[in-house]
């Protein structure tokens, strides 16, 4: 057990670290030490992390050692050392929401932080993120922007920006973090990794600072498509916290798919939707590769175009905006011109015009029900366009390919491709299983491509 | 078969015409002819239908009698007339929705209304309902005032006020409405009828005029609480078309409760929350007895004032208001000076408003999710108050204490104690099997009581 294995640790996957921990290779002292010294030299470059609790975390991360010398029960990520985004509730830790001023000291764990600590994981801190957790590129002029570890120079893709970098660089084993058009998804391509948005409903948003309460949930950035079930089973449960939560009556679906029949939908004419030709290029290839993962593959081409998403695009940020109004107004203060002059435009809308924006909202959300009627998964790029220039103007459109998924309420999973490119996943509600063993099939694909 | 069997079995349960169209006694024609004549000659004066098919009745009740004679395969409910509100649509007839001037006529049936017809039921017409499906007792300015047939002088209750008085004076075996605060529940029991409002998202809210589209929800009228399982069984199901319908992966559950084991939450201290004198009297009798149906009862009192039901029910008022005027604001030429009263108090609010109020529903959604992690039923009157006079200054209350299982999602059902006054049973989400079932042991001991 030396530090230069845990150094070596920080880099593996979640379940090699989950290996590591129970073949005595490491310690969890060794890894999240190992994790605080990279913090510690890399973030003030890096801007990760805007809270890291270290007395905290080495004393779970002991505590954790403990438990195991002494043949204590051990909970499924017992530990491991895990990232938690800013709007998220660590009890003892303000909960900063990337905006500037004192930030509110949280009293309790969100529950998915809770659920994450009774299963034994060690929180290191808080990540990152768009300053009210409105934005796509990892901006934040209050604590810096975030910078890309995977592709530097280029954005590191937003608003989960810190949580995707501390992964990203070896800071800590996965994260969790926020998803409303994309948040999990964006940075998660951008940055070269697995990023999960669940189905919408099945991880308690309790403890989660609000952008858009009908699309937020909580969800898992990980190096490894893998690495996102044991989290997954952790995270989920109903909460009577959370008004949203779902009270499932049956566990997770099993994978229940054959191989063969998997009817996949493809979504074509990228170009019409303003997707960058290098994006169309990568994703076509890896699609073509995809049938020989998935068996003969019944693709089923899809056209986005009558979806318009645009202007449901529009309509979710007027609701985002009143929303943010509504539940963090008392702490705009010292906020950017920049969202001050996105948030104004809300300021002058009437409850009508919030109600018309809504039922935008509902006819997208049957015409993707309709959709997965006709197929059990679907193919589409994560992010219209590479990531952009650090520093570079923020597209108006970032989003719009994960905000399908959003919109619906379903399980979107997206995988690196390269390049911070990514190919995503979108299931029924219900099949984040399914979609995750879908995900392994075709990591090991898009490995033999590149 | 003779036209007086038919004329008797207009007031009988829905379980008994089933059973006499099973055994001959009478026919599916005789049935709907004896019903359409109690229309014609009493909707003058009971003013509970807006409209009324009688040759699309008459043709559908020919063709069940011709599916029966020749062995054909039979609907569940094949032959049974029934009631449809006039908020819901029935392909060819105009969806009035309780509003002057022409109506537009629907091109296909509500979800609802489809699964009815595929079941073989026989559809009578539409009923009337307060203007915009907004109020409580049965009022309306452009069609007349819905008459109670079991209580003359006193109010029907509403928004379901015609299809309450429609299943009360024998015109229809049974009738859907919709309930967004109580508006199924309130008519049940002014008119002692049994009423469910189910789960949300169990049945399709697709071709339901929206009143509150988060609390809409499609439900049952009927003359015996047996009569409600049959209907449900056939009205529930997952349907892409409806953004909130729920895809349930396991049957509806079956009654789960043990004898002696059943939490039953009792709200005390019903004074406080403004409950008349005789309501409070004739529910406590009701609970007293209830012991003797359900076991032994763990009889939890439940103070209710916590909830501040008052300050959700503005909020959930300006929330209808505002979707009204957003989904129906072309058709409100001519609405009455009360409405255009209440919908311009919601003209001037702004975005942040809605989205404040909307937040206020998600605190009381989240009590009463922690309501049901401590009991399995909840027993409260259906209505703070009796029937108030027809005519009379309407009460602002006559809500609230349906409007509870409403802002929760809970199904809840109403059972008649006499005098117009109804006991409920609240449970927690996806037990409307449960709650039916206990709803038929209430009915023999409220029986006996009587």
């Amino acid at each position: 057990m030396t530090a230069s294995t845990a150094d070596a640790l920080r880099h593996a996957p979640l379940t090699r670290v989950l290996r590591a921990l129970a073949l005595g290779e490491t310690s969890s002292a060794a890894l999240t030490a190992a994790c605080l010294d990279a913090i510690d030299g890399e973030n003030p470059q890096l801007r990760a992390w805007t809270h890291v609790d270290a007395d905290g975390a080495l004393a779970a991360a002991r505590a954790s050692d403990a438990r195991r010398a002494q043949g204590q029960p051990l909970g499924r990520l017992d530990g491991v050392p895990l990232a938690v985004k800013d709007n998220l509730d660590v009890a003892g830790l303000p909960t900063g929401l990337g905006l500037p001023g004192p930030a509110p000291v949280a009293a309790e764990d969100a529950h998915a932080v809770g659920r994450l600590r009774g299963a034994g994981a060690v929180i290191l801190g808080k990540t990152a993120l768009d300053e009210a957790a409105f934005g796509t590129v990892g901006r934040n002029p209050h604590h810096g922007d975030v910078r890309n570890p995977r592709f530097p120079g280029k954005a590191c893709g937003g608003s989960s920006a810190g949580a995707a970098a501390a992964v990203a660089a070896g800071h800590a084993s996965a994260a969790i973090g926020t998803d409303t058009l994309g948040a999990i998804r964006i940075p998660a391509a951008f940055c070269g990794l697995a990023g999960l948005r669940p189905t919408f409903g099945e991880i308690s948003g309790r403890g989660m600072a609000p952008a858009l309460r009908r699309l937020d949930t909580v969800g898992v950035l990980a190096r490894a498509v893998e690495d996102i079930a044991p989290l997954l089973q952790v995270l989920a449960g109903y909460d009577p916290g959370d008004p949203r939560s779902r009270m499932r009556r049956t566990p997770f679906a099993l994978p229940d798919w054959q191989p063969g029949s998997l009817r996949v939908g493809v979504v074509r004419g990228l170009d019409a939707l303003g997707v960058t030709g290098s994006v169309v290029d990568v994703f076509e290839r890896a699609v073509a590769r995809a049938g020989a993962g998935l068996g003969a593959l019944h693709a089923i081409d899809l056209d986005l175009a009558p979806l318009d998403i645009a202007t449901t695009r529009r309509a979710a940020l007027l609701l985002m905006e009143a929303e943010i109004l509504a539940a963090h107004g008392d702490r705009l203060a010292g906020s950017s011109p920049r969202l001050r002059g996105l948030l104004a435009f809300a300021e002058g809308k009437r409850a009508v015009d919030y109600v018309a924006a809504d039922r935008r909202l509902d006819v997208h959300v049957v015409r993707m029900r309709q959709l997965f009627d006709r197929v059990d998964v679907l193919l589409l790029p994560t992010v219209s366009a590479p990531p952009p220039d650090l520093g570079a103007e923020e597209p108006s459109n970032l989003a719009d390919l994960s905000a399908l998924a959003s919109l619906a309420g379903c399980p979107a999973l997206s995988l690196p491709l390269g390049d911070g490119i990514g190919l995503q996943l979108v299931g029924a509600r219900g099949s984040d299983l399914r979609l995750l063993e879908l995900g392994q099939i075709l990591a090991c694909v898009i490995d033999a491509m590149q």
